[in-house]
């Protein structure tokens, strides 16, 4: 749901009337300069005061002692004065009840000391004045529809932009940001706006996505992202931008420094940051570029305006060998190289030399240089086939095939599918034809893996945009909530429930478990063996014991009382060795199931996004591959089951060496089980299902362990 | 070993003394008038003598009539008339003792039918008459050194070659080929031959590389590669090439069946399997592209002539955003980035701005803007510490910061590391610097995921061409290819062994294998099950029976006499159940294994390479992960501990969940054994050992099977 009060705020920040610049400096090479000489000669449509008791005028504007003097309402103030002024100047914001306050200055948490001191500080000036802060330590804010340059990085209103009123970009770099701002603006495409987030002492990334989601003019949200805090106000962010059917394409770094840390410790290995990042990412529809040259090159394409309907791919190539490759290419990305329909086909055979491949990719030969048409009709043939979702054309750049670039703008037009060109040539005839392309607005991209991947990556974005609407969640057990606060009570953070109190709250929660009782003297046990019936199996049960195979606790395939006698007797004379002062309550009676396919499930906690829900394989495949899937909670049912099609070893769950397949469905519902528990109850840390045992019975949970 | 025959008789292709073009035109723009033109304009060294009874001169030369009628001897003859009259051309040409013919003429192999009736003739005639033969369906050959133009692609001697006699080059597809041609002159890199292969109806690729291994001039070869048909050809050029040195930058098609399809459509190319393909690169260090720009990535560095010692990465960039995105990507690639020494990190504190990072990656910060210095000398600072094998440096281009480029230029030229520059900025001001640094010979890539995965190849290729040495294959017992002659006689291909017969030959090849004998009766099961020790598995021995579990043909873990008898009989009865007709020669009684980790080792034969040896993990990882290591034999030492490395769940052999590690050195004496078996007995079509069990006690092979 729109939310208009988280994104309200921001008007002053885009769109300010008047501008007050706190250390406004006569040189426009300073961030004091800059931003007051942009602002006056791209004929800024609001007031500007520039503030500084060291000039009476700056660039032939009147300059004040200080912001009190400034006459009437100042609704955004620049402040670029030394960081041990800084506070100053806030304060004098806030008395003059300016309503947002941009801060250039550096030197606050990212110097640690004073410096965050400072910045906290900063932070409760905003909270308590309501004064929004963008910064400290940023590089500022553009907005092009009303020429605000409130910023030292943009000097100047874009020129010969193709594409007005387009991309909304958030950077948490400056330097890398203004970069990407550069590149992107060489290709044409027009930004609505730019912010440089800084130290984020106030506003987020969140608090601009939400805005551009919300602002009528952004038609695309971009950024570059190091890291977050709230995970919940991000996702209320691309929730928004989501429901506005605006993609959102974010390069995000973090990847190698997660592994890195992920090593560490095994469950840190298991749902390492970045890995939640990447799962929020998906489960958003937020297109994830690796580089910025990928986003470029996803860009070019939604520039475009024309998305695949799907993921089948043809190619149209001026020789046989550049077709074979890009086909190779693509493949390997994961577009289809489809088949022609047979109509298309013939039609083709008709068109081009007998030599020419008239099948996916398609051939035209050398002869398409003398005979330029080819390349038009050819494409409009592939473009009519309804097997095609998108098509790729190689063009190879020479001053003597421009005339082909025509014929490229007239199939891109003709269509409603995604066409892209990938230009081969030598750089500077590349250089020519691709911008040549980006003015006509046909999407072109210089390099030959970058143009699969950034189809690929367009394809998956349309897939899941049409994703079905999540069905129906699982219905709870009545009383479910009372029943597992009941199980929880009195339990301490960091304690762990034991198997059969853990089982007690999945079971409350509708998920499958083993039938078993607890027993704590042999002849209990022997009496629950016999209300299960044989063969059983014995696991010691103390909340002190979480590694019961190793405390020679589990005995397995019971299946007569004089067994289950001995082998409680055994097993709780193993764990008192083990651990001699573990309180041990008895053994667990378990039903045996039969053979089956081992999996995991479970859920843990982000200190980012919250709780989480992982499925993997059991056995040695998570340890060795670490082969799980990862969503963040809630998940939605579409969620649950791409997490059992995301996984390398996919192929177990179908059904190997005949086992049977697994009821997918029946895994997808303990996965949306799981993640409505750990959303229910926040003091869950971990909760681990393992293994998950499928069989052709049903599926149950044959261990589990809960930690608080 | 250098085998000076294997590529003696290609001087005349590439250094030919006279040539004459048979279908010489008067039009330039054609294949039979563009390398008479070039020929002359370019001033070819030798003679040049056109062949066509249309025209008495052509470019002011005397033209012939027919061969015959040429003077003097010939030592190549270009082909460019129709397809049905080439035959009678080349029989001129045998007539004439002309040494080699390159046939531009397409319509032979790559249509089928009549034409590839006459290519086989063609090859037969190349055969029989020691003429060499380049083509049909080629675009001809190029020779920089002489000025050879017997191509209709390359019009003219390159300009602004900065790197003469620097690379080789083979194409399977000449219009891509020609791209990629044009794409590496426009950086400056010199070519010494460049030759389209087309149909390879003699000479093929191996030849042409060998040639290009042995030429002095030649230091660099390149190539696209769509299929070879003799595996071993290739190989023995690619050691010609490694022994001197050379390193060998192939892009090779066919990973995905699409594109294997239409290689084959296109030059008739045999694609192989792409895994054998890509086993038989890293066997022989040739660098692998993955696309024409992952290929001129790495040319870019080759061609800078310095290789890192290792694999230690130290970034310099000039924002701290492109520091850790660029930090993230080339970790992302298997670059490792390393923490810089104590007395680098102090120095650079000192050299930079206090909010700068003196860590890994460097941020120079925008102050190397006003202090260009700071560049160069935080460049030499990183460069002098022996934890950096090379240096990426970020730059961004723009106008403003050309003079940093030549601090860049003193950076490289100062060290014998690698020093890879990467570009961003706006497509014009990045292809400016770009250019600059070419022509300065400095190593710059304008993408960067290309720059991580270009530094990232060559570090591959020092740290592959400084593996240690073979060390001593493994010797063989006594009398073991005599015995494994014994047990194969009389067997026809298609025939299984049985597991007995199967690891007979095992063991003869020094292989351990179970302890085992054959048993005829319930009598002599019990007799072999003392001999061998308690307790015992019986398994069917049957050659009619390959799959023995299903057969109902296993008994695991007997215990007495009684239960082997009983076993016996069992097995023997469901064996005879399962298939009525099977031959039944009674059981094998086999030692019971202790539990431990199961491999699957075993050998292959590849249509193109021949035998091969693959490594897996034994269980579900194979079938659901296609988790394999393969190579193709002779394996070297090397390759065999490379491959136990390469497979995903390689963490198993390390010793998971309390299993002690695998022995590795003992599962790659295996490999080694496989690949000595195999080669000396091409009849062995397929050998599986499955599982290959290695428990504390050892290695030893549990199950295996043998296929003619």
């Amino acid at each position: 749901m729109t939310n208009i009060s988280f994104t309200a705020d921001l008007e002053p920040l885009f769109n300010p009337r008047s501008i007050a610049i706190i250390g406004a400096s006569s040189d426009a090479a300073k961030p004091g300069g800059q931003p007051l000489m942009s602002l006056l000669k791209n004929k800024y449509q609001g007031l500007v005061f520039p503030v500084n008791p060291k000039y009476g005028q700056l660039f032939g504007v009147k300059c004040y002692p200080d912001l009190a003097a400034v006459p009437g309402d100042v609704d955004m103030a620049i402040i670029a004065v030394p960081a041990a002024h800084v506070l100053d100047a806030l304060k004098q914001c806030t008395d003059k009840g300016v309503r947002v306050a941009v801060i250039f200055t550096s030197g606050f948490a990212e110097v640690g000391g004073r410096g965050a001191e400072m910045q906290a500080a900063m932070t409760g000036l905003a909270r308590q004045s309501g004064m929004r802060i963008c910064g400290p330590n940023c590089m500022g804010v553009f907005s092009a529809r009303n020429a605000l340059f409130a910023n030292f990085f943009i000097t100047d209103l874009p020129e010969n932009v193709l594409l007005p009123d387009f991309l909304g970009f958030i950077s948490q770099s400056g330097g890398l940001g203004s970069s990407i701002f550069e590149m992107i603006k060489d290709q044409g495409i027009g930004f609505t706006y730019f912010v440089s987030t800084g130290n984020e002492a106030d506003l987020d990334f969140a608090d601009y996505m939400a805005y551009m989601a919300a602002d009528e003019r952004t038609k695309v949200i971009g950024g570059y992202m190091e890291g977050v805090r709230d995970g919940a106000r991000l996702a209320r962010a691309a929730g928004l931008a989501r429901e506005k059917g605006k993609p959102v394409l974010l390069l995000k770094t973090g990847r190698h420094a997660a592994a890195a840390k992920a090593a560490a410790s095994h469950t840190g290995a298991l749902a390492g940051s970045d890995r939640v990042f990447d799962a929020f990412f998906r489960q958003h529809n937020i297109i994830r570029a690796d580089s910025v040259e990928h986003m470029m090159a996803v860009l070019t394409i939604l520039a475009g305006g024309k998305l695949p309907p799907g993921n089948r791919l043809c190619i149209l190539a001026g020789s046989g060998g550049t077709g074979v490759l890009m086909a190779d290419i693509c493949a390997s990305h994961g577009l289809e190289m489809v088949p022609l329909a047979g109509e298309t086909s013939t039609a083709l055979s008709r068109l081009l030399p007998s030599f020419a491949s008239a099948a996916n990719p398609v051939d035209l030969t050398s002869q398409v240089i003398t005979h330029p048409a080819l390349l038009l009709e050819s494409g409009r043939l592939v473009l009519a086939d309804s097997n095609v979702d998108m098509l790729l054309i190689c063009y190879w750049s020479e001053q003597k095939y421009d005339p082909l670039l025509d014929q490229l703008v007239a199939i891109a037009r003709s269509t409603e599918k995604t066409v892209l060109v990938l230009v081969l040539g030598a750089e500077e005839d590349a250089r020519r034809a691709a911008h040549y392309l980006y003015r006509h607005r046909v999407p072109a991209v210089l390099n030959s893996e970058l143009a699969a991947r950034a189809l690929a990556a367009v394809a998956r974005y349309t897939a899941r945009q049409h994703r079905p609407a999540p069905a129906t969640p699982p219905v709870l057990p009545a009383g479910a909530q009372e029943e597992v606060k009941k199980l929880l009570a009195g339990c301490k953070p960091g304690a762990a429930l034991d198997e059969h109190r853990s089982k007690l709250v999945l079971r409350a929660y509708g998920i499958p478990v083993t039938a078993e009782e607890a027993a704590a003297t042999p002849e209990q046990a022997v009496a629950a063996a016999a209300r299960l019936g044989y063969p059983v199996a014995l696991k010691i049960l103390s909340p002190d014991i979480t590694h019961k195979t190793e405390a020679g606790g589990v005995r397995l395939n019971l299946k007569e009382p004089g067994q289950v006698r001995r082998a409680f007797e055994e097993i709780v004379g193993a764990a008192g060795r083990y651990k001699p002062d573990a309180r041990i309550d008895g053994v667990l009676v378990q039903e045996m199931l039969p053979e089956g396919v081992e999996m995991i499930a479970g859920t843990g906690r982000d200190a980012v996004f919250g709780p989480t829900v992982l499925f993997g394989l059991g056995g040695i495949f998570v340890e060795a591959l670490q082969d799980i899937a990862l969503r963040v909670a809630p998940l939605s049912p579409a969620d649950a089951r791409e997490m059992l099609d995301e996984i390398q070893g996919r192929r177990v769950l179908d059904g190997l060496r005949g086992k049977p397949p697994v009821d997918k469905g029946a895994v997808a519902d303990v996965l949306l089980r799981l993640s409505r528990l750990a959303l229910d109850f926040p003091q869950i840390a971990e909760l681990d299902i393992n293994p998950l045992l499928c069989h052709p019975g049903g599926i149950k949970a044959a261990d589990a362990l809960i930690v608080l």
